[in-house]
């Protein structure tokens, strides 16, 4: 039962995380204010890379940090990196080894930028070629499908920017993450239930927008490797562009949709595909309207503030695709096909 | 029979873009060189969204210039734009019209960024902030699924690369690729006859890397809107951590992997997809060793380089598309939920 205990010990993990990472990161940040970074280039694969898809939101709203994200084959097989002038270059992996990871690092040291590592594993090779390490300090993640270390992730990433920015408030609604998770994971036989109505679906759309973008990627990674349904993530503006098209009446939805300045356009879609297409929807808010177009409503509490909604919302999404894999009668623990950790170039 | 010929007029597209732009493209490209530009950000949706990906590596592998995907909401809805110092602000849009994409090229002249659009309606709203207009020459796209936009904005941007380079055999190389693409549309019978196989898929993976990762992307996007299929595009190496896991028997997975520096890669996996879990391959390729793996080869011509692969391979896999939407009985011209222009925010 690692998986689930793994979800489950996600809120002590930040609180920890918090007050233990606190004082590094702040110490990091002034170094790296001390350095003119014009924009970040980060290299990350998996799960790690949909926490690079919130440092893109969150770094570029609050730091103003533009975001590149890396193209390791130009690294590794073609062997033409591109020129990292002014470039704050972090790398993502949980384990810290693999090795086209690596080599992005590698190439930003060799060309004299300031590099970060945000890692489980901060003795990787990962850890030990960077400037700057953010241990994440997960503890030993066993189940092959990530979940700890994506929050954990996601909370050090939060912290930099906070860090970053030298705010008190932002400071201030981190302390409230972990008792926001621990109110989600209430709801957890509620999820249960809902999941064994999507016994038999074998495919679906996941849509998330802004910082939300990442949870719906990371929500369809979840589904992909756990239950073998392919699953979709679109931001509704993308998903406009063509491939609504496939939704039909009863086409099964997901979609996080918490408060926030994208909310209006979420909303937008979600009426669209409920009156207009009568799509079935599963949907992750803190919004009445949003929720109560849902056949599956999941609730988040309703101060979160959007920057954080992130590390909440993800929580109903890893025990749906935890209970769904049950109703399925697959094994949780040990996906077919994958391994811990995958070693690509 | 819009998209037909649409598809069919490509090369002769390719071929008059490259004769009357060159020298325009030229002249930009002088501009651009007397700037410091450090990165490129750059802004699409959709299809478009797609030719830029092709832009992130053929920039950073021939130019040396890393390239960021812009998230327009933070223009549009959280009204917290990055900082774009030394930034090359590339807007792609077939209409030029797409609030979203016009907002972050506003905002790059704000900050006194240069700006490019690349467009088939030079005088659009994107066309008319910009500093410098490429025009895509497509001539009127009448099919609601894009292809002669898709194809000249690659080879819009192939150009452009050249000429940032000032190299000569990539301009021969140019010469060629309407000849090519000619060679791969009289395959159109075998595509016909073999898209009868997959008249009842409903779900399917596509797989490209480097050059072609945009290929993929731009596969997976015809499906969608066409077929009304879902299908999901990755990097191979995106696909080992984790996706994979959803592959069984017979699974139909279609694959981009002409030779090249990613050739090896992309051919493990096809081997691995095969050999190990007798999954259903369609590849396009011009290396008899993938091709062989196949139960549907779909071949391009063997001395195309890979830079320039992405502009030829994408054409079967147009057909394909084309010839499946018509097997499966829907309407080509006309898919359901979507219009020609999009206006997202």
């Amino acid at each position: 039962m690692s998986l689930f205990s793994e979800i489950s010990e996600q809120p002590e993990r930040i609180k920890n995380l918090l007050s233990n990472q606190r004082k590094n990161i702040e110490g990091i940040a002034n170094q790296i204010r001390k350095h003119e970074i014009e924009y970040v280039f980060l290299a990350a694969r998996g799960t790690s890379d949909n926490a690079g898809r919130y440092a893109n939101y969150l770094l570029g709203a609050m730091n103003g940090l533009p975001l590149a994200l890396a193209t390791p084959s130009l690294f590794t097989y073609y062997k033409q990196p591109p020129k990292l002038k002014n470039a704050l270059v972090i790398g993502i992996s949980q384990s810290g080894k693999s090795p086209d990871i690596v080599s992005v690092l590698e190439e930003g040291k060799k060309q004299n930028c300031l590099t970060l590592a945000i890692t489980n594993e901060p003795n990787s090779p990962l850890g030990k070629i960077s400037d700057f390490v953010l241990d994440i300090q997960a503890g030993k993640e066993k189940a092959v499908a990530a979940t700890k270390t994506y929050t954990t992730q996601l909370m050090t990433i939060a912290m930099l920017s906070t860090a970053l920015s030298k705010n008190k408030t932002r400071w201030n609604e981190l302390s409230k993450v972990a008792g926001w998770m621990k109110q989600v994971l209430k709801q957890n036989d509620f999820v249960k239930e809902s999941a064994q109505r999507y016994r038999y679906i074998d495919q679906t759309i996941v849509l998330g927008r802004g910082f939300n973008y990442a949870t719906a990627f990371e929500w369809a990674l979840k589904l992909k490797e756990l239950t073998y349904i392919i699953a979709e993530p679109y931001s509704s503006a993308d998903f406009a562009h063509g491939p609504i098209a496939m939704v039909e009446r009863g086409y099964p939805v997901l979609a996080v949709a918490p408060k926030g300045k994208v909310f209006g356009s979420m909303f937008e879609m979600l009426k669209r595909l409920r009156s207009d297409i009568s799509a079935e929807l599963v949907v992750i808010s803190n919004d009445k309207k949003a929720l109560s177009l849902a056949q599956v409503p999941l609730t988040i509490p309703n101060d979160v503030p959007e920057w954080l909604s992130p590390l909440v919302s993800i929580l109903p999404a890893q025990l749906f695709a935890y209970h769904l894999t049950l109703a399925k009668g697959y094994n949780a623990e040990q996906p077919r096909s994958i391994r811990k950790v995958t070693e690509t170039k």
